[in-house]
């Protein structure tokens, strides 16, 4: 008989997520209900949002419930259909998390096409990922011919995609990554103009000044904290900051102490806004349309990390916030048949 | 000879202003050029802004020059006049500062209607004061009926109207202020739904919480710091937060150390903007058509705090920080002719 192992979340997380925040399980194969399909897993991915979910408190999307399965962006393969619009050995993404099979229903599907881009894209740079940093800067940051772009957690598979972005429309494009060698990936392989070390540069609010010789107009924030406060005190009048993530605060448990932006945001007239993929839903045709002809194009060019194995989702996880990973964070867990 | 007074920057204040930082000196009455009319000022308007460009740095005004005439709102009479615009008697509003006399373009200048309000409206809530609010409001803050809005420095000149403007569109308002009396006038005279007194409440945030049940939608912030934080954490999704002000930092000489507010900015979709009365000129017309008709059917009251004597100008313009005042502070320099 079929086991179905699942990691359900043991514990919150007090600080940095540790192995005991997470139990495998192992749960009888599910039997898909009318309007259901039986998926197995083959890649799941791995957010840094996901930590705000393991929190207990109010935000734009409900918490994880203890002890049971974790969700987020899946990929997976149709093993049972009794539906007419899905076949088994269709290939479809969805969001039924950290398991092995599901039970889902058709509509909160979508078929992959891994003629227009490789399976794996679709947990990316096609996918939520890249959906992400397309609204972000589509919406909020709205880079022009000219201006400068600030990126920070450019390595990071969100920022690589909007740091491009920002290349593509015309912007001077500085990044802020981790290591060296992101550094040298952004430069040299996605052409941003300067990468910026964080953690060898021992004065970031010079660094920024320095690589933004005309002023930061947009800044695509992943990761808050003192990195943010630096590139802020170069912000443009009429600059725009999108927030799309504060991995720095994520582990926290007290409030975030640092600079206030609020008076800098008040003398440069600038704006600072978070923003949620879900409420872009009825645009995501035209962002993927978008997004898979820069693809196609050679424009956007996207990187993986792929590690091997469902019993390694939880150190894949854990891993994001060591600042190791480069791009999209993947767990492989099954070939498709 | 009639001597004109002017006070000049004499050095930029370090921490609170300082009656030391502003000299008095006596000039010759300037003659008008060729499109001046000659003015003479009847009343003069301190604001709080002003302490922002009297640092020298970076903002969206430039900084005041020191041994220079200060800039700001005033109105004044024209008593000499050689343009066909403008005839001597001529009621008149403009930006020529703290002085008693002044040569001033007549494209800078407008005509004040005392038909259709009191002279010293048009220096708050038919002027640059009621306009802010009303910008503010209209362009980010964007109340509906039904919504909770929040106004910090409730009782200042901005505040008080931007409350009102809730009202008006049938929110539930909110203040906070610095004294028990303020908080009356709020209440009974403005028709504030609560009003907070952040100096005598001992836990801000508690105060929100159970001032505003359905928690924040629009914050109209005019003070940061700690009671900033303290609003902030009761935000809703896409809580839309307006920077007017920031006055608990005017006189920091240092980062604005305290909660950042991005992660809070980020779950809850909100959006924070700074904003400039100078970038909203092509709709003073209709802005202040909104406010005199609210003000002529007795929707919106405003109230004004006169100082009489241009000597006592610095001293007006030092009460601002010390959070005595209620509504707009003015001096009165002169009676018409």
């Amino acid at each position: 008989m079929t086991v179905n192992k699942q990691i359900v979340l043991a514990s919150r997380p007090e600080g940095a997520p540790t192995r005991e925040n997470f139990n495998f399980v192992e749960a009888p194969l599910p039997e898909p209900e009318a309007g259901q399909v039986l998926v197995r897993t083959l890649y799941l991915s791995v957010d840094p949002y996901m930590r705000g979910r393991m929190k207990d408190t109010k935000s734009y999307a409900p918490p994880y419930a203890l002890n049971e399965v974790i969700k987020g962006g899946t990929i997976g393969q149709v093993v049972e259909s009794s539906e007419p619009n899905l076949r088994k050995g269709d290939l479809v993404s969805g969001m039924w998390g950290w398991q092995q099979y599901a039970a889902v229903n058709t509509c909160d599907l979508a078929l992959i096409d891994t003629d227009e881009a490789p399976i794996t894209a679709y947990l990316g740079a096609l996918g939520l990922t890249g959906l992400t940093a397309y609204f972000g800067m589509e919406d909020i940051g709205k880079p022009k011919d000219g201006e400068t772009v600030v990126v920070s957690g450019a390595a990071g598979a969100v920022g690589m995609i909007a740091g491009q972005i920002g290349k593509i429309v015309g912007a001077r494009v500085v990044g802020i990554a981790g290591s060296d060698e992101k550094c040298a990936y952004l430069k040299e392989k996605l052409g941003f103009d300067v990468v910026l070390n964080y953690k060898t540069e021992h004065d970031m609010s010079a660094a920024i000044e320095k690589a933004c010789p005309n002023g930061v107009d947009v800044y695509f924030d992943n990761v808050g904290g003192d990195i943010s406060d630096a590139v802020l005190r170069h912000i443009n009048r009429n600059a725009r900051i999108p927030l799309c993530g504060q991995i720095s605060s994520y582990n926290l448990e007290k409030p975030d102490i640092g600079m206030r932006p609020q008076t800098l945001l008040l003398t440069n007239t600038a704006l600072m806004k978070g923003f949620l993929l879900g409420d872009y839903t009825k645009s995501f045709k035209e962002g993927r349309a978008k997004l898979g002809k820069w693809i196609k194009e050679g424009k956007l060019q996207y990187e993986e990390n792929i590690v091997e194995g469902f019993e390694r989702t939880p150190e894949a996880f854990m891993g994001l916030f060591s600042g190791d990973n480069l791009g999209k964070q993947l767990v492989k867990v099954a070939d498709p048949e």
